[in-house]
């Protein structure tokens, strides 16, 4: 509750100043905008001038400053993501602005004139345009020290590695494997861990992600190409303890994980990079009592009290320039989006692109 | 506890008698024995003379009347059963007959000159042969109204199918599906779910099977070779919101299932009949929060208390005459065990096939 209460304090002092400069910001919000437009499953984007949204009740209008790719993105590129959005429309899940307009109701106005985190709504719009309208409930203002830059990926990486790494401190488990592990996600998992103390086995592809994984000071990396991995892997399970897996991949990973994990194990799937169903011996299920699941942010959010949510933005922030903080490979303006969509499907490991949306 | 206490009752005034009368049949236990005998997965048994068994501490020794051939068994044939024991080995997980002989203890002699049903112990020895040396505590006496038939086929199916319905009831599903529904387990579901009024979806492979159960009062049978099938299958557990599927199939049919079922729906793998691995779709783990776990019954035994376990064994007692008979198709003896396994392969629905170990 603190951070909230110091947040009402500062509002409170500074509302009316923010109210009238807004007044005057609002009047220069331009007619129209730039924003990128998927036509078409599997088909490049095309950039075209629409008209800048109007905020509805609850919501707020912000002028964005930057949005990441995430695999989630690319998921919705393919059609492959819940709840697609009606064709055409205009893709990106997260980014930061500010808010320049305000909707009906408190919450959008004590954002007014705030740099924000911000989520894109449920079935229209995208943070891949230079203006988006979105719910006030789904933007958190950025603390003084955090970058434009750090804020636009607060929210899908940094969140579902907070709840992960929740996830396996509540259900007690000693320890967990992390696959995919040198992607952003998979670094914040790492990092999160070290400070948590809960030992994670990093499962990638190449040695040279070995080497970045352990110049962090990871401790267990294995690489799955290696005709030992799947021995090495049952082995290092067995020795930790460790009873979770974080599944990026499906396919024949998960049924590799189910096959390592001690008796009682859970597969926790969070993505599907081989484009595979998952797969697993029907053996482990019923003899070895292990279990298969899944992890959607936007399922644990619901899950989740507001009280809860806020506090881990909370904590999310303050590890933001740390533990949390994510690589950026490349900005790259609005207009060369299919050109940075290729380049970050071709090496996710070296970090985000990053979308400049108003600069 | 009360019929516990009834046993005890019945074993104190009779105690003596038994006792008295055994010592002299003990002398009548032979030296050898015939058994079935298995040297190779996948291969014909062999009936071979082995030593009778002597009862260790804790341990009765058993002059077998029944044993069933069970799904279970035949994965033990190829290998494919949890902790294979060593080869060449007994096969035959559960039978019935009468304690002729007791080890060390309190429990075997209570046991002794009493028809019981059994379970094989883990590791050695099977129910497929003349005598059986197994924990008492893994013997349930019969009530005089149940035949040593029914009693031979009390463990694996009718606890079961209890166990199956008491996790849908304790877990609040409103409705579950059943695969293989025309096995004597699905039958036995069927009727449970009656009695419990829990709606269930049966899903066969023939016509004749959806006759059967109609006949038993089924209102939902689904054939799932016909091509809307799968989309009728969604239909039903939507209507009736059935969010547990019992899938003793694997392969395909978790996939299928876990398509059909409602957000946060479960998958419980509890066969392996379709001989391949569970597939499911990622995308209905991550977004739509389902789940696949498996069932076993040894698993369920064990994490229940012995209280509720006896509880329920007294329960299943009681409708062994009615909801969970047992329909046989053929009594065959010992030594025609290779044309009993086959004959069950090429059909499981008509009934079990019951060997007569000593009549």
């Amino acid at each position: 509750m603190r951070s909230l209460t110091s947040q009402f304090t500062i509002h409170n002092s500074l509302f009316i100043i923010f109210h009238l400069f807004f007044l005057g910001v609002v009047m220069t919000i331009p007619k129209t905008m730039k924003t990128a437009v998927l036509h078409t499953y599997n088909h490049p984007l095309t950039i075209e001038e629409q008209p800048v949204p109007k905020p509805g009740p609850s919501e707020v209008l912000i002028q964005m400053a930057y949005a990441p790719i995430n695999p989630s993105d690319l998921s919705s590129l393919e059609g492959r993501y819940a709840n697609p959005k009606p064709l055409p429309n205009t893709p990106g899940m997260e980014g930061s602005g500010t808010v320049v307009a305000a909707g009906k109701g408190l919450l959008p106005r004590l954002w007014l004139g705030r740099r924000v985190a911000c989520v894109a709504p449920a079935g229209r719009g995208g943070t891949w345009a230079e203006y988006l309208a979105t719910k006030a409930q789904v933007c958190a203002p950025l603390r003084a020290n955090i970058t434009l830059e750090q804020g636009a990926m607060m929210f899908v990486n940094p969140l579902s590695a907070w709840a992960m790494l929740d996830i396996a401190l509540t259900e007690n488990h000693k320890a967990i494997v992390s696959t995919a592990a040198a992607s952003a996600l998979g670094r914040m998992m790492l990092r999160l861990g070290q400070r948590m103390n809960l030992p994670i086995i990093h499962v990638v592809r190449r040695q040279e992600q070995v080497d970045l994984l352990q110049s962090m000071g990871a401790e267990h990396v294995l690489i799955s190409s290696k005709p030992d991995y799947e021995s090495k892997l049952k082995a290092c399970c067995q020795k930790l303890g460790a009873t979770l897996a974080f599944d990026a991949i499906a396919g024949s990973t998960t049924f590799q994980l189910a096959e390592a994990l001690p008796k009682g194990g859970k597969v926790v799937v969070y993505g599907g990079l081989s484009q595979e169903p998952s797969v697993i011996d029907p053996r482990k299920l019923i003899f070895e009592q292990k279990s298969v699941t899944g992890f959607w942010l936007s399922a644990w959010q619901r899950k989740t009290s507001l009280l809860k949510a806020l506090r881990v933005v909370g904590k999310v922030q303050k590890l933001l320039g740390s533990d949390l903080e994510t690589a950026v490979s490349a900005h790259i303006p609005l207009t060369n989006i299919n050109q940075g969509v290729e380049q970050y499907k071709n090496n996710m490991t070296d970090g985000k692109i990053l979308l400049q949306l108003n600069n």
